[in-house]
């Protein structure tokens, strides 16, 4: 029996026999001695054999090689003076191999294993992914995230939450993004649909009076992976009964903070600052504004409204258009090269072109200034802007003049960019509630309004009632858990009372007949004694990769699937025989054709 | 803000005011004053509105109906005596109502909510499963199955097992049960695999280097649902590596142990006791045996070998017969329709008939027996099953005999029915784990050898060298924890080396080119340093079922599908429109004709 893991034996063990069972990390002769560095979940351990004094052993020990999996039994010395390892928690010791024996023989592993995530390719890693995750950082990110969902339970089991599970095959959810969906054998011609969430089961948990529910469950959408998106994804979901936005705001700061103090020890303000989403979009251009970020938008549209310059003048009168500034504090010294890669780069956002001002010297005006635009703007406005941005000299100031979306989309993400490439990214955490969203969003392609949020999230009282007269004014009673510019929570009050659940619908579209038929079963919920509730989910993969300091979610999960969406390992998906698919009661479309050859 | 749960009223909050928010479960008027029995998750508490002490709210009291959703504010007092409910846990208070206001209305409920879980049908209670999760046992059935998977985690994780997730849309599984299928759009003509367990993940873990890891996950089998199946269940998932059979059961007995002793109070044996896979068949018929039972089985065809009765003497020359005598104490009362009905169960097992003999007077001989068969008998074969059984006066002896495995499965159920219409099973808990299982078993209608557990389960060393000569009479090293009859778990070391895998896949009729394209991956990681490893698999709606005297595993589950595998709820399984189908490159084998008229 394992006496300790390699990583854990300390000077405290000196003298002492130890049992240890690992991988063959390393293995250097070195002057007729043998040092194996022996590896397990835990860490490292140094071993040392000597032909001299285990001449049983030692024609194995010279077999080994790396990765190899090994028993040893010996006794723990100090290292020899000059040798410690203070890098490494055992390397104030080495163990004195006494006996050894190989439990299983390796190959050569397909890469080594002291690199960093980026030096292998992924897809290698991912086939190989049982090698991969034996990785010092992979192999920590595993007990990290275990680590952080048993903080995350504790803290709901203690705060009278109840663990639920909901089902995973499902009914297709009509608004959102796409669904998996899973053939029926026994109900042909039927499909079930793999969850998006399971936000219409915890509302009805709610129905139900199971008054606090939490989950940690898988959630699935068949999105086209851009970004940083799985096809399979894990949410913390929660929700409460008879609370208010308030109660959920602090009970899930309580967690956060808990979650932080406990794991990484560190202490997160209290409370977490709160901003309305408009002051967000209007300072960050973003409801998911990274405050470790100072630099911020202002608006100036006034100031240009009348310009000879339709390039500002069209945005500026235009109701759906912004005009913003930001001012980039040292950004004077941006190369001409460096302004033409940020006006690519705004470019991937829509922006048609990245206007700017040097600032030289502010307090000489017009003189004082660099830019290609001085010459459409008038003194006042020109003066307005430095005055408004507050900009000194050796600074420069960008501009965004579009439709309202285009500027926050492109100048938001500028300003973080600017951030990163200046290096004024504050160190630490920074959580921070969005809160007051609007209800609805239009959507010019397909000429209605969408729920920002869902569907099911509760308006403002005093909203209630403009919800047809006036739907792009109503606000919703929603929050976000921003973290250092992460959205890594979600959530709302929802609607309880059917009639204002039909309203909302309504205003999204979604006449009588099809609400019955697509939400019928809410709508009989909030019927038969729904009391007022609310909840939120966190992505936890996302919570994990920051807590992790890890650039991608998919360094947090065991077994994830590359970014086309299959896995290198298991080679999922795959094809399934044609005797598979006539039980299900479907056929390919267009069914690849059986080569002939070979 | 809620100050108790309503179930959580107390004497000791007499002369206090509390706030409570709960579901009108009863209104009744009593000479002018009414009576509340407000109810949540917790439990009830009866509110007194007086009409004199609180007029401004009391038209809203009376106006109150079933399931409303109230919030009350109200003082505690000692009730009046002669009134206190001794069954009630806030029986000896009541709460005068000060302040009432109603949250939502309510719909006359689909049942009623005091009703006992088999006097509703359950295709309306799950229809309304937000209504029928409102009754006590279920509120109580959930609240009790998020506590025990409280337990078993953290008995896990302080064990040092890390919670580490697994794929759910994974590769199709070629042995084993059916799997639902998942069609992918992005890779065209190829579909994912909802997993039926994470076996292979689990040992991919353990090659890692994840030394301890658990799992509390969702299954997938797409079975014809006979008994108590679900297509979706949940498994408490659970591998350790550098570990032998002793140190999984210890281990996993521990978790048991500690499981019932915080949850139920019940101190359950130490060690549990363990019994072979070849005794539990022949003494009890099965390899689950329910051993609250006494009732057992005893073999007699060497007794009966040589009778003139082909219906004894076939099975009892037969190798793969069984002829066994099954001893009912006091059964010399049963009735001669009670006999014809337990011929009649036996014969859902296959049994052709069910011999018996009457034991009026042992001690008489033949004379002292009653019974159809005993002219076929010899003296030496009456005496000697009379003997054998050891039966008494006023006892029965049934008797089975046909091929091994129609013999086992008839008397296993027979004795166990019998136990329970008979009484005879003895009150509380009986653990036992079942071991050295067989490797394989033969299927006589696919003429090939199956694995009784799954193709990883390792061999005993000492079969390794027989695995091809003779694969009938290999053990394996596997182990199931059988609860009162119920297979709760099931485990095994598992096969680390890959010659052996292989070796094991070959007798299982799977040459090295499928090998490679099924299993190509788990060969692999055994290659690349794979260390010895074993694990366990619990059944937790199973386990949490028997915990609750539940009847059923839908009993215990949120959002069980029906019996026909599908939701009466949300309407799962559902129709997809022509263009989702589209997308994911499916069509139907033969659509719904959509029909002209309305």
């Amino acid at each position: 029996m394992r006496s300790h893991y390699c990583g854990e034996v300390r000077a405290s063990d000196i003298d002492s026999t130890v049992q240890l069972y690992g991988w063959v990390h390393r293995r250097r002769d070195h002057g007729g001695i043998i040092f194996v560095d022996l590896r397990d979940r835990e860490g490292f351990v140094q071993v040392v054999f000597d032909p001299d004094e285990t001449p049983a052993v030692f024609a194995d020990v010279e077999g080994l090689r790396s990765e190899y999996v090994i028993e040893v039994s010996g006794r723990v010395r100090r290292r020899p003076e000059g040798t410690e390892n203070p890098d490494l928690p055992t390397g104030e010791v080495e163990v004195v191999g006494e006996s050894m024996t190989i439990l299983n023989r390796a190959e050569t592993p397909p890469f080594m294993l002291d690199v960093e995530d980026d030096e292998v390719g992924e897809e290698l890693r991912l086939r190989h992914r049982y090698v991969d995750l034996r990785r010092r950082g992979m192999a920590e990110r595993m007990k990290l995230r275990s680590r952080i969902t048993r903080v995350l339970r504790d803290y709901l089991d203690d705060h009278g939450f109840l663990d639920v599970e909901t089902p995973m095959l499902t009914r297709a959810t009509p608004e959102g993004a796409r669904d998996y969906l899973v053939p029926s054998r026994t109900h042909r011609n039927q499909f079930f649909a793999l969850p998006q969430s399971p936000q219409l089961f915890k509302q009805l948990l709610m129905v139900a009076g199971m008054d606090r529910y939490y989950q940690i469950t898988r959630c699935f959408r068949d999105e086209d992976l851009r970004a940083d998106r799985q096809p399979e994804f894990t949410q913390l979901d929660i929700e409460a009964s008879f609370v208010d936005e308030d109660t959920i705001m602090d009970l899930m700061e309580g967690m956060v903070r808990r979650l932080f103090g406990e794991v990484l020890e560190t202490a997160l303000p209290e409370p977490f600052p709160r901003m309305t989403y408009a002051e967000a979009v209007r300072r960050y251009g973003s409801d998911r504004p990274d405050l470790r970020i100072d630099l911020e938008l202002v608006d100036v549209a006034d100031l240009v409204a009348d310009a000879d310059f339709k390039v500002f003048s069209g945005p500026a009168t235009d109701p759906h258009g912004r005009v913003a500034a930001l001012r980039v504090p040292g950004g004077g010294s941006l190369t001409r090269k460096a302004i033409d890669d940020y006006t690519d780069f705004v470019g991937i956002y829509g922006a048609r072109g990245l206007a700017y001002i040097k600032v030289n010297d502010p307090a000489a005006g017009r003189e004082g200034l660099q830019s290609p635009i001085l010459k459409f703007l008038s003194d006042a406005a020109v003066d307005g802007i430095l005055q408004r941005t507050a900009a000194e000299a050796g600074d420069l100031v960008f501009f965004g003049a579009d439709k309202h979306h285009v500027v926050n989309e492109a100048l938001g993400a500028l300003r973080v960019r600017l951030g990163h490439d200046l290096d004024r990214v504050e160190e630490g955490w920074r959580p921070l509630w969005v809160v007051d969203f609007p209800m609805f969003e239009w959507n010019d392609e397909d000429n209605r309004w969408y729920a920002l949020h869902h569907p099911f999230t509760a308006p403002r009282d005093e909203d209630v009632e403009r919800l047809e007269s006036a739907p792009g004014e109503c606000l919703s009673r929603a929050y976000d858990l921003v973290l250092n510019g992460t959205e890594v929570g979600g959530g709302s009050l929802r609607i309880h009372h059917e009639p204002t659940q039909r309203r909302v619908l309504e205003a999204l579209g979604i006449g009588a007949e099809e609400a019955e038929d697509k939400f019928g079963f809410l709508l009989d919920a909030l019927r038969y004694g729904a009391p007022p509730h609310g909840g939120i989910a966190f992505g936890l993969d996302r919570l994990v990769m920051l807590m992790a300091g890890a650039h991608s979610i998919r360094e947090v999960m065991a077994f994830p699937k590359t970014q086309s969406a299959n896995c290198p390992l298991t080679r999922a998906p795959s094809e399934v025989g044609e005797a598979q698919l006539r039980e299900l009661g479907i056929r390919l479309r267009r069914p690849s054709g059986g080569s002939s050859e070979g």
